[in-house]
């Protein structure tokens, strides 16, 4: 926990007790006394500093200031074949740490069907492993998570709708494909979406289908990896790929 | 499992008999039956087919041949602040599975010593894990796994003794860096070592001492990144440079 987060609802005149996992974290991690002062962020928005007014057993009273550094919206969504939940909750954690703003979490011909009953996505379960992200990368944007168990609707008709201002679109397929540094023109400055099969791949019917709405094929390269390998590591080469100087 | 590995010492005229977790895979994932053909590979050997002679119970017995196709040895070691054992599995795999020839286990100022005495340290327990990683891949050769127990004679005497050919030393550390795209010579074909430290970082002292020893610091950026993502996160962006054509 890099950053604590704090909901605006919780805030009252700049004043918040924190009894949760907060808490914990301000006194056994951090070992905080009254008048420390803390790294805080208001849930998508702004990131600042917050003085500890007062410790009473396990509340902490803290007085928000000064938040005024607003993060920046990153500019790439990642479209995911539906993982199995236990490796979801890793991904969904690292991806809001390494900044994407949306998550659109999707059927295909090789995602077990019963993934979508899963609990982790009842309910907003999943939001606390999105925040944990947050908390770690020092972001306070939610990555937004979306939701369509089923495929084909999903790519005619929901993916043209909400597909502007001409961004980048790739999707990740092992075979003989251009690289990600090979897909993109450098440094890549625009908004970015990029597609992630289930274990075992896409099928040729779906990259068919992402094909024709424009999605470029790319390979990580010969070596085949998990998803929670995948993710990580396309995100990584996009972020390279964003920062590269000139003179590459 | 994308390939099925064997141990040379199991094979008897070029038969073997599964029994393990490969029997399992090939006739509950696979759905194999005799004369079917599997993509097979000799640990630390060359990569081929199989043909299953027959499947009684649980026991499938293969012959194999073609095993020609040598795998490349990765050119990059990583160094490792110890991570919690839980977290240590994943990155051993993942790490396997991107591709690296050695693993260094050090200790450092924040790593916690308990950790020096899990069960996945004894024995070779870690063993199991680099080889998912290695069957994910497609690839055969284990990385080799060393454990230092002090910071100071690893990187002072040992270090100095297994570093040769003047290869890329990197050590990643948060802060006002270069990034890893700035750091090293396009495209990268060096041999490559590149140190992670523990959560929280490496401390002042440790950070000194490897630049003394030679390694340039860089960043990942911003957003801080826990040991597991920054180790995929790391290997794709070299992966990356590695590869990365002229005209950039």
């Amino acid at each position: 926990m890099n950053i604590i987060l704090i909901d605006q609802e919780e805030v009252t005149n700049n004043r918040i007790v924190l009894i949760d996992r907060r808490s914990d974290h301000i006194r056994k991690i951090l070992g905080a006394k009254p008048g420390d002062t803390l790294r805080t962020g208001l849930i998508n928005g702004p990131i600042g500093t917050s003085k500890i007014l007062s410790i009473q057993g396990n509340a902490v009273e803290i007085e928000t200031s000064q938040h005024v550094h607003q993060p920046e919206r990153p500019k790439t969504d990642i479209i995911l074949a539906l993982p199995r939940p236990i490796m979801l909750k890793r991904i969904l954690s690292q991806a809001a740490t390494m900044g994407v703003e949306r998550i659109f979490l999707i059927n295909a011909a090789r995602v077990e069907k019963s993934f979508f009953a899963a609990s982790l996505l009842q309910n907003n379960n999943f939001y606390q492993y999105l925040l944990q992200g947050l908390e770690q990368a020092v972001d306070t944007l939610v990555p937004q998570l979306f939701i369509h168990k089923r495929f084909k609707p999903f790519i005619e008709d929901f993916l043209p709708e909400n597909i502007v201002d001409n961004p980048v679109l790739l999707v990740a397929h092992p075979g003989h494909f251009p690289s990600l540094a090979e897909s993109v023109s450098l440094p890549l400055k625009k908004k970015t979406f990029v597609a992630i099969g289930p274990e075992g791949g896409w099928v040729d019917y779906e990259i068919k289908k992402f094909q024709q709405k424009g999605f470029l094929p790319f390979t990580m390269g010969p070596r085949i990896l998990r998803v929670d390998t995948a993710v990580p590591a396309i995100l990584s080469q996009i972020d390279l790929l964003r920062n590269i100087k000139p003179k590459f």
